[in-house]
């Protein structure tokens, strides 16, 4: 059997990924394909309780080390019960933030460092990369006004904007290493410019 | 400020780490030092959270690596929030389980192997180890004898004695490795001749 195509969506806040995600979801589906859509932190019932610590707010604070941590073990869970059995079976896989959500969160967001979140990539995933990551790009100031308007934020919405600043520059440097991997998506356009991008995109996946 | 004295309560299922740490902390309290007792996984609201998840039964399974990252993720939380200000402000920590733990029963128990904990211990720990280890050491047929009667098991309770037999071994080799730091005590005695062997111990630390 064919393995399935894990296909990640990325970038910073207010660029639009869930909805994206959905998008992609529904125009794979109406190709005919069987595809999984799933997000991180989460994607099964113990890394969904995960994500639940990660983005909740603690009196003693969530230091940089436990959080890079915390993703790292709801993404172990996501991998085992959820994302390895799907793409065995064939099924697509579209995820809502991946990997490379590590290395610019934690590792320059909160400045933990790139080797910080190598180790811990080799340990989780071993060899095993996404086929394809979408980068929807945005500045950070145009996200910052989105996601205002959306209302359901946590923990890292309340972020700085030199934060999300760091976090879009660490997703366009990692896009701009590996650009066989990668695509960076103007995310500023309406909605259906930006789904039609992704469309072709995947189209164009083997 | 002198620094507090970090000391581990090590050792199997059965073993009466619990009682001792509560017994070595009254010791302690009477001798007028500040002392906290504290355990892991937990002893930080967050790291008793991650705790709950981690002892838990869930229909998908902890995968080894999922426990492995979440034990560490209590430990970063557990440090940051709980034992760092602690020993920095001259007060004596007494920890039910620490590092040696995940040694124990991830790297040996679950298979993990060595390796894996130690990039986990050099991410989380830096340089800082207990100044005392204190192995509770009991045949893993009496332990499980003494957690029956007790009641109150979680998953790790459940596991076979073969995995409680790893467990073991890899808490004699540890020790042996490093005799400067550790001790290894018969738990199969009773409450006070240990508790009081245990004092002792304390005692002659600088």
């Amino acid at each position: 059997m064919t393995r399935g195509r894990f296909i990640v969506l990325e970038g910073g806040e207010g660029g639009g990924k869930s909805t994206q995600a959905r998008r992609l979801r529904d125009h794979l589906d109406a190709r005919g394909r069987r595809v999984l859509l799933t997000r991180e932190p989460g994607g099964s019932p113990l890394a969904e309780a995960i994500r639940e610590l990660v983005l909740g707010s603690w009196p003693e604070g969530v230091d940089a080390t436990t959080e890079l941590l915390l993703i790292f073990a709801a993404r172990a869970a996501h991998l085992h019960a959820t994302i390895m059995p799907a793409l065995e079976a064939g099924t697509d896989v579209i995820c809502d933030r991946f990997v490379d959500a590590s290395y610019a969160y934690q590792g320059a967001g909160r400045g933990l460092g790139a080797a910080r979140v190598a180790v811990l990539e080799k340990l989780v995933l071993g060899t095993l990369t996404p086929d394809c990551v979408l980068v929807l790009d945005i500045a950070p100031e145009l996200g910052v006004q989105r996601i205002a308007e959306r209302g359901d934020n946590n923990r890292f919405d309340a972020e700085s904007l030199a934060f999300m600043q760091r976090v879009r520059s660490a997703y366009l440097a990692r896009a701009a290493a590996a650009p066989e991997r990668y695509a960076v998506i103007d995310a500023a356009r309406d909605v259906d410019t930006v789904a039609a991008e992704l469309a072709a995109i995947v189209e164009a996946l083997p």
